[in-house]
């Protein structure tokens, strides 16, 4: 059963959904967008000229290409590292492609073309390819499906050679990963197995594999394998059902729940199954978690995942700072769901949250240099937390890497009447729309550090044609083209447009105080500081010298203010606040005391404190950092 | 190297120093102590009749019985439970025999004979004893110490067997321990093997098998483990160095760190080691170690172990209450280390957190009825725990057994001059100390529910001696025979004491808030009420019907007061919280609120709060419960 005509693979993006598929916004062909200028064009520049080439140092390092070297048969040897650690090259790959695809490069290219030569002569004949099995034991195939990761290995396999053949055309890696993935449509399509993998993931390749390919049966396993889900097929494993969304069928889940990143990758496979079956049970339960999730089980980093003990999702309201797990890979699960339901709604909450997870949750997990990474993004630390430049488990670098070479793929997308824009950033966007016929646009801002933009309409067809412009309903204002326009929803600007005409928006971005829900037992009394998009922190070394920061507290009166560029972190802006370093030397030696020992009121010295960004953090000396700021009251 | 003259081993109590041990303090012989009514009496009544009896039930249900079954040749089939399950039997058979030197039972003292011949059938002929290796893989002995609990459960069994010699004159399980420990001292005496155990634990039982047998080489192999541990022995295992209480040797430690079970096992051990060789560097070790367990990693409820992850002591000030572990065993090995360092110094902070932890953090791991158990004991839960009846890991269960069995053995001790009471409860106390000769004292009180003592002496030598009552340093007052006495310390009365004497002690039990130092971020802007030494807890079904758990706060300036008796939990006194019903239906849905938009107060509803013990929540149908509240400030 195929249905290839439904397919455009000339549009270049890493979420193609079909012409038929129920979304109410369409992806750009990435081809004609660059981002030009500011953060995030720093970030992709950094992960080009770094971070990537680090990668293949760094895969090399840990055995995880020997491992396929082994597997080929070209070297001997033992296997290294986590069982699903053939994903780590796969994402990596995927990176290079769409960074290909963004910009050539003879030597990122050399690098993919021989990895995947590799990856192709890895491969056994029956189209099977998993380094663990094949050199630590063969008779382990399918037999690990809680922990063993093979389909999750496979989706990673599978996105990157739909990511090969998007950008470049070369198909070697697509025709790897079909055979492999046609193989588990034998395997796992019928009846003989019935399984389904312990770590989602594969779900969002299979239907992107249908997208590219037109073949539907890889549509249906992705629905047949997110069926089986919620029965107790993992029952009597190392965690409770809900870890793996075992403990109930997907269509009737009410809530999100376990590990984060399973989660998170499984909702946004979901996602992309509704937009092409049009499944609305699917949609309905996708909605329902979203709303969970925001409601009272994400940080306000945008970060998920409250507990290191399996790395889940916590309880409602259980958010601590301090021991907020918030994987990197968490963070882009979270963005890859949120796009989709983005595409599929049409509603600017979902481009919100995307947008507060880039800039926080996600950019947390790469260092300013692009040689280091997070593994976890707590929102405080006491000690300090070093980056690590690679860790035993490497699923994060390579995943951050593929998402910074994506970056330019969720700027904006188009409908029947026009274009819509959702992040902003200096940039070149040219887009194709029924209504508009091929438009150019140019965005010219400081974004997110100023929150003018000027958007400039470089070259329409002569049409009718609506610009939609989201402001993000953190803005306390924002102004278009000088008349006040509503945060949390899309301007829209429905004109005939010319070259040469030019939209200003204005969004406030003045430094903001934060508080969190009463509920949020773990930060009662405390504020944060957001700045547009951008939530700020505290860094021990920023104190004054008297303080720490247990003994520092904020006035929630007084505003905070801008404070201009912290040279070290690059001239990032840091912000102002009014406070006081509160002496806590009766204190010392005692964790509780009667409250009738206590004097009323606790001497304390007026102080000003900087707040720089939280992503930013850790990118100097070794020192304590905190999100949550205790206030003075 | 025997030094036999120096061991008094017709003193029974669980903790025996020598004659020459720098001790402040010793033991009374256990048997002429007995609890005769209140609190602490019905707990061991309730363990003898119910919880003794459920654990040979459990233990039979769980595999753990017939593991041994199996390596004494007496079965046939696959071991199951965990690696260390032996050490649950040992635990059990050390309870019963605390408890049959309480009073006699032939229900307990056959199911003891039945046990202790099982496990000498199962003893190898080298003296070796432990079903994972004999039955599983006997090629495992000695290789996975890191892991494995060998020692640690030959430490149980060493315990045991020291128990049933002391208490019943049976020295069949201390010969079967003590071959065992002699094939210890050979294996790892020397230089041949120079590991230790991952998991501490044989420490205290070696030195206490020296105590009972006088062989000095167990002294000399508990010292030499405990010197073997901090130079990254277990360097490369599956957590790192602090886990093990490898990270520092101990006599440079300048914190206590790691997993908290372990710690504290290792801290009682490293404290009786001092006490038998007068080492000065470990007592100074263990006092540092206790200042920073009390100053920044305890809970209130003397609970120890803020992390889920590795089971372990966090960061200083890292007290979560929601994610608290406090392993019912760390509050135990608390416990056990407590009594030590009281011992050791004579100073009464160690008897208060001894009593903290008794009432609070241990006593909240065994339900009302005695069929059931936490293994966690957190200070907050949202939806509710359930206690279980047993555990995969059933370490916590014969844990509580043999604590309750043996609490009379740590109501008092004596010295040259006196005896000195810690623990107060309605008993019987026969003592001889030097200056007083054989004494007797009947102690009246309902403590710790009223803080009205009165001590007789019921019969004496007629010589001066002192008589040391313990004043909690939690009390606001005390009063003794009409005066004021400090809190603190112990009240000392020196007196030519004759049989009828009475003294009354006073000590202020009423109600009273407890304010959290303000660097233990995770109870900002919380109280919590105490009562005596008990702390109270609010739970979710005696809440007002319009409130929950989060909407409540109460009011810091009001005092709370006594409520009266709680039925539904066996009488225990209530405490009356004035607080509030906060209205915060404006943040449903809503994480996170810019300042500016929330209006200035929250509306609230005045409403009466009840608080229960907190040791007695989780005993009638399932809902949350808190510690902390949040206060109206």
């Amino acid at each position: 059963m195929t249905n290839k005509d439904e397919i455009d693979t000339t549009i270049v993006t890493s979420v193609a959904p079909t012409a038929s598929a129920r979304v109410q916004l369409r992806p750009l062909d990435a081809t004609g967008v660059v981002i030009e200028d500011g953060l995030l064009a720093e970030r992709q520049r950094v992960n080009r000229a770094v971070t990537l080439l680090r990668g293949a140092e760094e895969l090399e390092r840990a055995g995880t290409l020997e491992n396929l070297r082994i597997a080929a048969g070209r070297a001997r040897g033992s296997r290294r590292g986590m069982v699903f650690s053939d994903s780590d090259v796969y994402k990596w790959l995927e990176a290079i492609a769409w960074e290909i695809g963004r910009e050539p490069s003879a030597e990122l290219e050399r690098l993919a073309h021989e990895t995947i030569g590799l990856v192709g002569a890895a491969q056994e004949p029956d189209g099977y390819l998993n380094s663990w099995c094949q050199v630590v034991d063969p008779a382990w195939r399918w037999t690990d499906l809680e922990m063993g990761h093979e389909l999750y290995c496979a989706g990673h396999l599978i996105q990157a050679g739909v990511a090969f053949a998007r950008t470049t055309g070369d198909v070697s890696l697509l025709t790897i990963a079909r055979r492999f993935a046609d193989l588990i449509c034998d395997v796992f399509g019928g009846d003989d197995n019935t399984g389904t993998d312990g770590h989602p993931g594969i779900e969002v390749a299979l239907v992107e594999l249908y997208r590219q390919t037109g073949e539907r049966r890889y549509l249906e396993l992705a629905d047949t394998l997110t069926s089986r889900r919620g029965f107790g097929t993992f029952a009597g494993g190392r965690f409770d059902l809900e870890y793996y969304q075992d403990a109930e069928p997907v269509r009737e889940a009410r809530s999100i729940v376990g590990h984060a990143v399973r989660a998170l990758y499984f909702a946004a496979g979901v996602t992309d199954i509704y937009a092409e079956t049009g499944d609305e049970a699917l949609l309905e339960s996708m909605l329902r978690q979203w709303d969970d999730l925001t409601a009272a089980k994400s940080y306000l980093t945008g970060g998920v995942g409250s507990r290191h003990y399996g790395e889940s999702i916590g309880d409602p309201y259980e958010l601590p700072p301090d021991r907020a797990y918030c994987e990197t890979c968490a963070a882009i699960a979270s963005i890859m769901w949120n796009w989709r339901m983005l595409l599929v709604t049409g509603e600017s909450r979902f481009a919100d949250l995307f947008e507060r997870t880039l800039y926080n949750g996600f950019l947390s997990g790469h260092s300013l240099d692009g040689e280091s990474f997070f593994y976890v993004n707590a929102l405080q630390s006491r000690t300090g937390d070093r980056r690590h430049t690679w860790n035993p488990v490497a699923c994060c670098p390579p995943n951050v890497m593929r998402v910074l070479a994506s970056l330019h793929h969720y700027l904006a997308t188009t409908t029947d009447s026009g274009i819509q824009l959702h992040q902003y950033a200096s940039s070149r966007i040219r887009a194709v729309c029924p209504a508009a016929g091929p438009v150019e646009l140019a965005v010219n801002t400081d974004y997110p550090w100023s929150g003018a933009i000027e958007v400039e309409v470089v070259s329409t067809g002569d049409a009718e044609w609506t610009l939609s412009l989201r402001i993000p309903a953190w803005a306390r204002a924002a102004i278009l083209d000088g008349a006040p326009v509503e945060p949390g929803s899309y301007a829209e600007l429905t004109r005939n447009w010319r070259a040469g005409d030019k939209v200003t928006l204005e969004i406030d971005v003045l430094p903001r105080l934060t508080a969190p829900n009463p509920r949020i037992d773990a930060v009662r009394g405390c504020l944060a500081v957001e700045r547009g998009p951008v939530v700020y922190c505290l860094e021990e070394q920023d104190l004054p010298a008297e303080a720490d920061l247990a003994s520092v507290a904020i006035d929630s009166v007084a505003d905070p203010v801008d404070h201009g560029p912290v040279e070290p972190l690059g001239g990032v802006p840091g912000v102002a606040l009014a406070g006081v370093v509160r002496d806590l030397e009766r204190w010392r030696q005692t964790e509780y005391r009667d409250l009738q020992e206590l004097p009323a009121t606790v001497s304390a010295a007026p102080t000003q404190l900087l707040a720089v960004p939280y992503f930013a953090w850790a990118n100097r000396s070794q020192g304590g950092m905190r999100v949550w700021i205790p206030t003075t009251d």
